[in-house]
């Protein structure tokens, strides 16, 4: 691994992380054509904590959080941090006095695939965190990783500058180049969504409302007018 | 597979179903003999929620919800749709459109052993789900599976029409057959419980209220009033 | 394995435990030299309690909760249970009856390396538990286990009368002989934890509060002023 | 529960069975629309080991493995043993004294969603073991549980009778009345395929083998003619 | 943690470690009443090895093997290398060279709570490991361990000392104290086994080698003697 | 998602690649500073099998293979097809028939996140499959994926024409720009390492031969010559 630190990154433009945010990660999920978003194993540290910000990337070892402490400097306001791990690894790499530092710098939040510690800290400090794990267990400051390189977290391949949204559904990250086209995507999928739901409200029928109808019959699904065997 | 919808089920009685439900998962397992208890993965996706109902039943495919599409149709006010599916998945089929469409219908609550999105929004709407994870991913209309066929989710054989309850603590599944039987055994139980809860608050030992003195004897356990080594 | 029961143990000093609890597992998994924390699938039943206690030990089977009942007499106003299994198991041992059994005894919390129900009633009542995985699958009486030896619990090995710390962030065990040692070191690393806080809210960088600058040159860390590849 | 053992079943035509054994799990599994297969954790203990069936169906507990002594007796030959568990368990329900009795029986094989021991016998003795886990944890015969009633074994619902095929590739399971079926599908996929087979050993390519240029076209398919980015 | 290294350590009498050995895991397991297996998810990287020897243990942190270094110079001829890790890691600690390491030094085996590398030259070279993972994995040598103290791996707590049995069905430990003991129940044991062989062998059932019937049918086990429903 | 094919990939060099293979998974991913490596739950289907080749890329969808098909076309004698999922699924994706049709285009191994059949089959055709499961579930052809994009597989990210080496202790990629490095670096390790291995088989200790000592007693190692307590 090249043990370095890129510090002068080109970021996702602002307002379309701030837009894309707005979306939530189902939609932007949804709009960058269903790829994008880390695995589920992935969970919020606390419920309702809602994030998007610019990568921040960091590869760490199992049990290390040195670079962790490394990347804070490269981050500026506006940024999430997303730490990637060499291995499988649950340690609590990432507690509230990093996430003080954090704060006072302007970070959105905090992806980690390990785990993270302080969790009623966290909460009442308001920074949200998605982690593998929320684990007390202590890490060591002694083997170098690297921050700005690209970083496989959570199955998602991330580049420094990525626009990273987190809510409780998960989180989906956007490269920086497809960041405008997926904004206009997901606004307009947004827009048609709320017609859906009305009309779904009233009772009205998915079936009917996306006209599935034929397609099924035409796949070959038969309707029995009949009660299962009893 | 049998790519078949069965759209006139036997549903058990809606009153047994509410006093299933009144009584919660525990007592109606215990009182089914210890069965029909899904497995544990299975976590209602918001803390609280309680739900019960007549099972309309799907078999879907991974990553593909069109089936759960087919089956809100046949839907009546007071079911709960049971969602299993034919290989372990995580994808987010199911999120507050459809949930606004069950809701429109009357239905009780979702049993899916896949994933579900739009957490926030389904807590907010009160409608509540069980799932084996939460996940953003988005799914695909392609492949017929089967909708009010047996199906097993989470470990246990599901008819069409089968009571079905939830809460806090998992789902239990009793057969239309079984659920007078088991209305019986569990009000007694539950009648039964208040009175222990009192003794034991009041400092009486399990040991004594559940006569298990003589047993424990009988089976050879042995009392030491000695420390442990130090 | 021995069916005993020991009735008469060495207790970690009741001031000790208490002083323990009020740092946290965190700072006290730390001050104990990063040992002692029981592994992270071990979650709160509901999030915010925390316990401190004097550990009664018990040794289950799956799918039995036989010997939970037994120990309930062997508790003393302060302590806190701690079943282990003999083999992975998720069965919901333990529930709202025999948390009232314990509150009555003054007891403190529950560790158990299997499954609990009647989560809303634990939560409700304020008895706070630590489990693998929340179940309504009930257990039999059938065979014996034992009481008060030592048992490994979610990785940990814990003997009775050790101090036992949970919150949010997991459980942490500290064995009766340490107890004094780490109390000093925890309330040490506490005190000077709060300052570290201030500076790092106020914009100091853990790089210079910590001093990593040399030690992360020394390791052969390369700062790059350049952008990632486009 | 029943606790109750039928002793008296139906059972799939032993030359159906045969014919299905043949054809092999793979093939059965896609004759029969692709359902019936249990989950891929049951792994076989041994490799190379192929069996195939009519089901004695057993339901145990954890770590008690009583009520496969009360199977044996309702074993006869060419019946295969298929235990489900009321719980995840890998304890070691099954080993080389209870297959010396099935063998003697005329057993083929043993489907446990449980762990087995003494796999080396087993291995030396040629009596083939699907299975969760290999372990060598003892269990107790102190639980009632059930024998041919329908149980849930590694997602699969199993009714006494039904034929059960198992090999490297896994275990599936077809119900007695549609074994027929299966059989004439399946033998017809068999010769199908060896044709197939001598084709693409030859080069030709399943794109045009089976005709899917056009309706990958049609999806929306694009074929571009330049490197990835360097 | 204490970072020590304990250079004298009582071991288990060689003559009890090899006749445990000759037992194997499943029958030293119950002739110890069911305890000292660690978890099933250790297994052999090869299979057919088998293994006895005293502990030589070894507390190790994630992605770092510099400990295991350090216990080679501990090992005796005899000695069978046991290493816990802090916390859950599947690195490959262990490869070829310290296996290399290890035989000169005429250690037995190695259980590892971690992951194993070269497993290919392990199984050439005929020495045994049970790991939790294979995996090539790289590790660092940088943070302190100890060497014989007690440590917790798969589940079971080791001394330093202790006779430690492993074959195909896990790994069983003894504790030193107890050794002779369990020789005497095991060897006991051993023998009555092939006896009951032979008599199943003959088609004796086990319910009545057992004397099963009576307790079965107090418990209130039924025969029915009819068919499932059709 | 894109649902594209690149036709025309830039390849690493033969002889590279050729030569990486020759130092197995181990000794390439030391010599590229520890990164490369897939997970370790991805598993050879049988054991002894050894590949190496340059990645033809697919993204598919859980249970749908269609894109492996479209894949074959793609692939040149040299070549390793490594397949990603859109999500985490254990399905047949792969079996003897696309084994043969990629053995008839001199492709060296298949690395796919997800489960592959035919287990005997691929075994006696001696073409090796690293998978995450075997199972003999079956796939549709419905949903466009991808192929020669870049991949996420069991955690790392893959670039059509990266060199990929395989073997029984897992899955390294190296990138093509690096491939030429990582020869030289791996060589030159393998060269050290026999000598090395003939040290230790004479029994110089690692801590001499690394010279680790003076480290050890730096970072606080302590040796006590007394033996546990009894």
């Amino acid at each position: 691994m090249k043990t370095v630190v890129i510090s002068n990154i080109k970021r996702t433009d602002a307002d379309l992380v701030k837009r894309l945010g707005a979306l939530g990660t189902a939609t932007v999920h949804e709009a960058y054509g269903r790829i994008g978003l880390m695995k589920p194993y992935l969970r919020p540290v606390w419920t309702g904590g809602e994030a998007a910000g610019t990568a921040v990337t960091v590869l760490a070892h199992p049990g290390d959080n040195w670079m962790i402490h490394v990347a804070v400097e490269q981050c500026k306001p506006g940024d999430i941090l997303v730490v990637g791990c060499s291995t499988d690894n649950t340690d609590g790499m990432f507690g509230d006095l990093l996430a003080t530092s954090l704060m006072a710098r302007g970070v959105t939040g905090l992806i980690i695939d390990a785990g993270a510690r302080d969790a009623k800290s966290l909460r009442e400090m308001g920074f949200p965190v998605w982690s593998r794990a929320i684990s007390a267990k202590g890490t060591v400051k002694a083997t170098l990783g690297a921050v700005n390189v690209s970083v496989v977290c959570a199955g998602v391949n991330v580049m420094p500058g990525d626009a990273v949204i987190a809510d409780d559904d998960g989180v989906v990250v956007v490269s920086r180049k497809d960041a405008a086209d997926v904004v206009a995507k997901g606004e307009k999928r947004f827009a048609d969504e709320d017609g859906k739901r009305k009309r779904l409200a009233a009772g009205e029928l998915g079936l009917d409302m996306y006209n599935m109808r034929e397609a099924l019959a035409k796949a070959g699904l038969v309707y029995v007018d009949e009660p299962a065997e009893d």
